[in-house]
């Protein structure tokens, strides 16, 4: 079958590769679509080492024709970990397109029932697309309190960034979005203060010794080292960071200010796909307006060459 | 008067200084003791620009003849984070001989009588030098519950890492200090788990993909850079950090393990007086094996070499 295999080096389209075999307990799933997501490109460039079919974002199919997704991590759900209700952090896992096992970049996939979501309706085939990067931005919300007292500030006006925001703001937060391109601000809508990072920079800076220009709550969805950092520089003492950028390279970090301050930093990774679900099934949030262009799954190569492209909206690859 | 003064490149001994003017609303207290700490070396060195008298760990008298020693944050008291009680994260604060305050190694001392602790009988004059150091390992049962189910490592077999092992295993948690030195790790009792970095690094290692063999919680108290990187080795996924390690310099950290994991990291500074006084009064903890030599006042510059000294117990200024 066709597949975007990831070799290490770059993110090609084979044709030779077998239908996946479900190993025992997995059911195979008929991919509709794939979103192209940072973490894809990062893996096409070597991150993790991953060889293997990539894709973790998609809507597919079941044995009985319903719209479903599944989670990234499949757990061995026989470990303490697992026991605990953790699989996410499953010393056993796998993870769907990221690590020792296929993704979704392909006309088949083979994944644990366990972790099958049907997909509602109400939900369109382009929007469902983001169910699994909803549930990471939600993850935000399990890991620490945000109640309409709080001031929250997120970094990164990519998608990721954007779904934060909306989904911090449901909380009745003040949130401040700060990026670094227009186009992309203006898509937070008229509930999210949207700001360019110099000039959320100058501000704290012109406030001096005052706190009141700070923030509670700072979340880094830059994807890059310049991020935490600048939540470092924007959050108030006894203030929470929520680490989203995961990257391959070593950051270099003045790390006194998080004891001097005494500020929490809390890594967030996956997240619960039933209230993303719920989110976007009720129209609470709509990520429509983060939607790129389409290719077909033939076109996977280019598809990834406008994936890396700054600015670039969700790209999606149409599978069957 | 006499008293040991930090000009920014080292710790000199002046004999040429005035004695302190109590701003409004100060009180002077007559200095008899002070101790060094890993902070005044650095700060001799150039850390944070400090110019003044040093030490912030001491015991005094106050107007009446009665023993009694001050918190090293002087607040306020009239802005948004001091009427929220807050008074160590005080943006206007000066910090006793480590920020825009004189400090302690001097006959006189003037501090805000609000931040005055009487010292019990019980505490002799050795062990109330320890009051300040032992109230920052008391705060992090303030930030972060512990409890007997939990296994905690300690990394630093320095004074602060003994302190922070001992008020931990007070909780019932099983605790482990991880260290360089056997001297050192000695010091710990029957009541801990004395390792060196090697053996826990390598069990961790063995360990694999089992989870076991990580701790729930890790406090970084080695005043190293290695520190960090290390507590990342050896906490498991979902697991905490407390960093008490400040250093002037940067560090470079692979942060993807903090977000893969969901690691959260608790910056952690300055404690509560009253309880650290209360267990040593009850002898909950004696931290009298930590003691090093003592030297007068007027051998103070001695007395700092003697602290920077691999291993050296904790120094002593006998000033009046």
């Amino acid at each position: 079958m066709k597949a975007i295999f990831c070799d290490g080096v770059s993110a090609r389209l084979r044709t030779d590769l077998p239908e996946p075999t479900p190993a025992p307990g997995e059911v195979l799933l008929k991919v509709l679509r794939a979103g192209i997501c940072d973490t894809d490109l990062q893996l096409a460039r070597g991150y993790m080492g991953f060889r293997g079919i990539l894709g973790h974002e998609f809507l597919a199919l079941d044995d009985q024709g319903r719209r479903v997704t599944a989670e990234i991590n499949q757990a061995c759900r026989a470990c303490p970990t697992c026991a605990a209700g953790q699989f996410g952090h499953c010393p056993h896992r796998v993870v769907l397109g990221i690590w020792r096992h296929d993704g979704a970049m392909a006309p088949w996939i083979a994944v644990d029932p366990r972790t099958v979501h049907r997909v509602p309706d109400a939900i369109d085939d382009r929007r469902a697309i983001f169910i699994e990067p909803l549930a990471a931005a939600f993850r935000i919300l399990e890991q620490t309190r945000v109640d309409s007292h709080d001031r929250v500030a997120v970094l990164g006006d990519g998608k990721l960034g954007l779904l934060c925001a909306w989904v911090l703001r449901s909380t009745g937060a003040r949130v401040t979005l700060v990026g670094k391109h227009a186009a992309k601000l203006a898509l937070a809508g008229p509930e999210i203060e949207s700001r360019f990072k110099e000039e959320v920079e100058s501000q704290v800076q012109t406030a001096g010794g005052s706190d009141r220009a700070r923030f509670d709550l700072v979340v880094d969805a830059t994807g890059s080292a310049s991020g935490l950092p600048l939540a470092l520089k924007l959050v108030r003492p006894l203030g929470r960071i929520v680490l989203k950028t995961t990257l391959a390279a070593e950051t270099s970090l003045a790390m006194a200010g998080i004891v001097i301050d005494e500020v929490t930093v809390i890594g967030s990774r996956c997240g619960p796909f039933p209230r993303a679900i719920e989110a976007l099934a009720r129209g609470e949030i709509d990520p429509v307006g983060l939607l790129g262009p389409e290719f077909p799954l033939e076109r996977g190569e280019e598809a990834f060459a406008a994936a890396a492209r700054p600015g670039a909206g969700k790209v999606v690859l149409r599978i069957s």
